[in-house]
């Protein structure tokens, strides 16, 4: 495979062109496609593109060839999974509690070195070729030709200069005003977390999370000594700001908030503008500190970035974490933090902590990240995404038995699936993993059993016949377990 | 510069003979040294090796220059500088208390910011042209041509395992036996520091240290809420294990000792293989955890490794911590620590606190470290750091006013002075930073003011005119202010 993804081929880009006509109705289901040759005279491709055109748009779902007559639109099977339901009306949050996420994870790390993993759902990242480590590669090696020195003396402790100037300037399209004095490099965004939290909350202090969340910022808050107060979340809209409102009439301790706008892992919802907007005020107002966790912004389908929670911030209560990982390199550990008003504290925490970065990837991202390269990758890492996240929930609605329910989310790397019948998540994992299928379970991303039959896999793969076959194999568990 | 530094060249090693000869009493002093023609014809050398011999026996403080006759063997002034004393005869340690190290490392900071340094005598590091830069940049550049999908993939969460197997083997030397799995590399020992101190104490908790110590330790003990209790600790042979019992005596609730044994920072004292073992069965039978720093025994100029204090370890009760980053690579953070039976638990912390490490600086500092350039390298650094560190005392003691005090320890990177008449180092620090000399005043490195005379001086650059003339000014600014 090449290490850097080619622009989409001609016969894709004409697929995204016929879905939008199914999806905007101009096209509707039960119509004739128009044959090979009137595809071939229209778009002045050849018979071959035609072909692959037209068994595009039979594998992710828009069409299905009849013997003879050629083909005809039709409606992904998926649009039949049911969404998700709203968190209940109540809002009221569970007690706030020391989270128990270690003994779970262990557990879970302990199963699945015993297995042999043929297949894995569980992870959070895209396959390797997704990535342009080749353009990264070249970028460390011509630094480490040019400044022969740089492993020999300490790099700078804020990070590299040209990285953090590359990342401030980044922050603009996303609404955030920053000079690159006010963005500190970190080892990863989780570092990131642990910065800020320690920076705004002692042992013992009750910390806000979206409900369900992901994992890593469970164990984050275990390993820190606070308590989780967990936040009804829309699986649509995100953190429900009513609920946190409701949550903060009954707990006056809670010392910050922390929250995924973009993307949730696992729910991938979006906080809309207004929601973002009404949050930062709610969390000033109350001196609650607010930690952005924008790990996957870029990742969301959309032709312009997105605004950050921190664009809305005045007074610096607003702290902005981000990462690298997911999006440019899994090899590299950068992820980044503006910490408002708590800068100076969580400069001296990360000192304190692990010092600073190393430079020689700060050096390749950021000549990369400089150029038109880094927006093209982006791009087409988004449409491979958005390609492998639909055939993956075709496949559920072809696989999964009836009840399952499903948000497509609008970018990412994962689904958040609803078994049905109360299937529990715990048993489909242990199941599945004997057939050499890793999937993560819903308890991995709640305190409460709130979470106990859904599971979060991913789509960071490429589909193929293997990922096919794995999902088959699981939907007939879930079929198995569902009472 | 050259990258790599060379071998000795031949009239350096000619000089080392001469030293122990002079040391060894064979040549005494004041007794005229051969010739430069007997010299020639004795080893073999042209007149200009004979030269350069007898001017670097002259600037190291071992002969002198008598117009028209010739060299003639003298001791060195620093041996005219008195030693330290030990500690106190009482023992008693001052109150365990909370470290308020970061407000005085701010100040330091702030001031140091606001200067133009031009000689820096603060840092822990030596030159940039005493690292092997070359071989690990192509071990680096080899290594990301063989394995492209390196920066795409996410890396081994412990770390590489060859880098680990290099490691563990290196280990055997110091006396422990570890296997690949039992070490996990870090975000430097600083990491390696803070994954220790949580997996055994809790915020509030007592942590027994070296008085003096180096100040990262203290910023630690700070960020973690934990209070230091500092044992007295002799300049020679290290921390007073006499004091630390006496010190259980009264405190019940110290957690865990933190002890650098071989060249101590700040003090450069050696402990004594007894003392070691003797701490190992202290703390074993009292339930407190050892926490080994050995971020400096490959710095100790001896030829083969020191015991580590692990090595006397039956039951996990030690943990050692190490780092590359003095002694190797300075642009990496490369540390490792082996928790003994805290493993689970610091494998456990360090994923939630910043996850794997990056893999490329571990690959090239492994390869280099499987081979003999690892080795040469260090005998190429001690050697060095020996030469910079007896010139450096050479000139204090020609520039210092009488009754200065020093300890020139077996190694490491830095020369711990004792300045006369109650001279306060504050003062000291801020003359010398007025004309741009950065020094290390001893505030630093206690929360008591018993260090407030002292200053530590860095030796790791080479020893040239501009560091002389620093020194020469310090050793000024001391006799103005001592009283
Ligand atoms: C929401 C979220 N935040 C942070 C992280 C950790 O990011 P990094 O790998 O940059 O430390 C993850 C990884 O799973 C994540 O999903
Ligand atoms: C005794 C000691 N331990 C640990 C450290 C920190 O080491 P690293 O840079 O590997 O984090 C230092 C650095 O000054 C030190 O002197």
């Amino acid at each position: 495979m090449p290490n850097t993804p080619a622009a989409p081929p001609l016969y894709r880009r004409l697929a995204t062109h016929y879905r939008g006509a199914i999806e905007a109705g101009t096209l509707a289901p039960g119509e004739r496609m128009p044959s090979l040759r009137h595809l071939m005279r229209l778009h002045d491709i050849s018979l071959s593109t035609a072909l692959q055109l037209c068994r595009t748009l039979e594998s992710d779902g828009w069409a299905e060839a009849r013997d003879r007559s050629g083909y005809f639109v039709r409606k992904p099977q998926r649009l039949r999974l049911a969404p998700m339901d709203e968190p209940a009306a109540g809002l009221r949050p569970d007690p706030a509690q020391f989270v128990g996420i270690h003994a779970r994870v262990s557990a879970f790390v302990a199963q699945r070195r015993a297995a042999e993993v043929k297949v894995n759902f569980s992870i959070a990242r895209a396959a390797p070729q997704l990535y342009p480590a080749e353009a990264l590669r070249a970028g460390i090696t011509r630094a480490l030709r040019l400044r022969p020195e740089l492993l020999a003396a300490a790099p700078p402790l804020q990070g590299d200069p040209q990285f953090r100037a590359v990342l401030a300037k980044r922050a603009l399209a996303a609404g955030m005003t920053l000079s690159p004095e006010e963005v500190l490099v970190t080892n990863g965004c989780i570092e990131a977390l642990n910065l800020a939290l320690r920076a705004v909350a002692h042992p013992g202090d009750t910390i806000a999370v979206e409900s369900p969340t992901f994992y890593g910022l469970l164990q984050v808050l275990e390993s820190l000594g606070l308590r989780a107060l967990e936040i009804p979340t829309s699986p649509q809209s995100g953190l429900s700001v009513e609920a946190l409102e409701l949550a903060l009439q009954t707990y006056d301790d809670i010392k910050a908030v922390v929250v995924i706008p973009h993307l949730q892992n696992p729910l991938g919802s979006v906080m809309p503008d207004a929601h973002k907007e009404r949050l930062v005020k709610l969390c000033e107002s109350k001196g609650i500190a607010l930690i952005e966790d924008d790990t996957y912004s870029e990742l969301l389908d959309v032709d312009s970035a997105p605004r950050a929670i921190k664009s809305w911030d005045r007074s610096g209560n607003v702290i902005h974490c981000a990462s690298l990982h997911k999006i440019l390199a899994p090899g590299m550990r950068l992820g980044w933090i503006s910490a408002g008003r708590w800068h100076a504290r969580v400069e001296m925490l990360k000192y304190a902590q692990t010092r600073n970065n190393e430079v020689l990837s700060q050096l390749g991202a950021g000549e990369f990240m400089a150029s038109g390269a880094y927006d093209r990758h982006l791009r087409r890492l988004r449409t491979a995404l958005r390609e492998q996240r639909e055939r993956t929930a075709e496949a559920i609605a072809a696989y999964f038995p009836a009840g399952t329910r499903l948000n497509l989310p609008n970018g990412g790397l994962q689904l958040w699936v609803e078994l049905p019948g109360a299937c529990p998540s715990a048993d489909v994992f242990d199941a599945a993993l004997r057939e050499g299928i890793l999937v993560a379970p819903g308890w991995l991303f709640s305190n409460s059993s709130r979470c106990d039959h859904y599971l979060r896999l991913n789509c960071g793969w490429p589909f193929d016949e293997v990922v096919d076959g794995a999902l088959k194999r699981v939907g007939q568990i879930v079929g198995g377990l569902a009472r």
